[in-house]
């Protein structure tokens, strides 16, 4: 595989690891770096942790990865400052506006990635001088857009407004959804949840096997009036989907929950009290392997499939 | 393209018109039956006018078509009847137990295809002896599942579980859409909204005009709690979403709504309150075009898209 999305990158195959909020731990950056991909950190709120960890992945790996940073935090201008500082490669900006920091962040070093849901979205980040865009779907777990926009929808009609390289993401963790994926223009591919479901990945255990029991029907919206988020199904997604079917206000049911949700499932195991986020493709993922053999499959099933492709398409 | 759906269904292209309510006119089916692919006619509740229509398209086409009966309906019987009466080749059977009808039309004549939004009802339809399987993803018009299984991740997940061919539905309407559906598994497609922009659909032109205006986050669901129904944004919309937003229940909503909006869209043009059900696809559609257009667009672009695919995927 060799398209824009690795000259840009400086990497030799295009498949990034998104930076998850708890489970993007170094360990698992460095391990998709060596392996030829992306891996990307998530920056967190506090810089001087942010550092620590960019200096941690550095040791592990001489490859490039990135760091995404949510522009609607506060800090976002201090965790910029730091991957800077740290001569990360590329940032990965999301959940904001691109022409906010992007010349700032270009000027400096860093290439700059603006992670969109929409189309309109992807034509600001394009003019607002990014070097790429992850076209990111409705199946993608954790925070998603307002309107639920999939990947087989999104990437063709991304890929038709902008000249940037389009990276996809959602509801991809096998070698067929890459395929997929660059059929409908991606030259790209961000993956998550299959990431998580590594041996590199410092996800809590109790959390895995509930990925791993996953039916294709196991994750739902919650948040949908005040920022959906795909988790698990668990009592806590039913909880929060009957507040709302109930009429309670979005800041009712935020009060109701209390900060940490997220993190008590993903890094504590409380499959029941915890926001367990993750993305659709859940269902397909039945075990827990090396970053490198997520690399393996993917690139070794490849050239069967496309044949297998070819051989169906041409009668 | 020749895959096992063109055998089972006697056709020349896995291309399948989506039985839709009120817009499969018998001009419609008779012209995607002419081109290759499979029409079909969607049942409605009265077996004399499916009788009538059934008489129509015949007169138009000499080549195989469909009817699809939602099992829900309480004239689901006399309508499976009209049509194996009427030696329609294969039956679509949606929303509902297909064990309940399937040899019993298997065994007057027709193949029966169901479809279906999970894993679940997939293994379910394949036990009942149905002859393939329609995997609808979320992004697809009109009644969807309560859950919001997207093509990307149902397409796989279904063909790793069933040994019958599936045809993948939602969110197809180019030559992509249908190479992604091909490398995720499906053996066919099935498209709704790309038919409905057709010169030889009967659908009003004021909703043939909004979805040419769409955006790719034009379409919405409703009735979340009742019915997932995916329709245009408008001014309906805004207020059914209202209502679940305040908690109002759903027989309150179904009240309120009353019967007849679908129609009041799809053949009388009333955009504001109507529902004007249709795939998320309609986003990337901007043209009306023949049905032979329709085909001869994907036809053509299958090779050099597949090329393309090639080289960007052995680098």
């Amino acid at each position: 595989m060799k398209t824009r999305v690795c000259e840009i990158l400086g990497i030799a195959v295009p498949i990034i690891q998104g930076g998850m909020v708890y489970v993007s731990n170094p360990e698992l950056a460095a391990a998709v770096s060596n392996a030829g991909g992306l891996g990307q950190l998530y920056s967190g709120k506090d810089p001087d942790i942010l550092r620590e960890r960019i200096q941690q992945v550095r040791q592990l790996t001489t490859k490039p990865f990135g760091v995404n940073v949510p522009l609607l935090l506060q800090e976002a201008k201090d965790l910029i400052d730091v991957a800077i500082e740290e001569k990360v490669s590329v940032i990965f900006t999301s959940a904001g506006n691109p022409a906010k920091f992007t010349e700032y962040i270009k000027e400096r070093g860093p290439r700059v990635c603006h992670v969109i849901p929409s189309v309109r979205l992807a034509q600001k980040a394009e003019g607002s001088g990014v070097d790429l865009i992850v076209a990111e779907g409705w199946e993608a777990g954790g925070h998603n857009a307002y309107d639920d926009v999939t990947t087989m929808t999104l990437i063709p009609q991304v890929t038709d407004a902008v000249q940037l390289p389009v990276v996809a993401a959602g509801g991809i963790a096998d070698a067929r959804g890459v395929v997929a994926a660059f059929a409908l223009g991606a030259e790209g591919v961000q993956m998550g949840t299959r990431f998580v479901m590594t041996q590199e990945c410092i996800a809590h255990q109790a959390y895995k096997e509930a990925i791993i029991g996953a039916p294709d029907t196991g994750t739902v919206i919650t948040g949908r009036a005040f920022g959906p988020t795909r988790i698990l199904k668990n009592k806590l997604a039913e909880t929060i989907i009957n507040w709302e079917r109930q009429g309670m206000s979005s800041e009712a049911i935020l009060e109701k929950l209390g900060p940490g949700r997220s993190k008590k499932a993903l890094l504590n195991g409380d499959m029941e009290e915890g926001s367990p986020m993750i993305g659709q493709i859940a269902g397909m993922i039945d075990d827990v392997v090396s970053v490198q053999e997520v690399f393996d499959r993917i690139t070794s099933q490849l050239e069967p499939l496309l044949q297998k492709l070819q051989q169906k398409l041409s009668g």
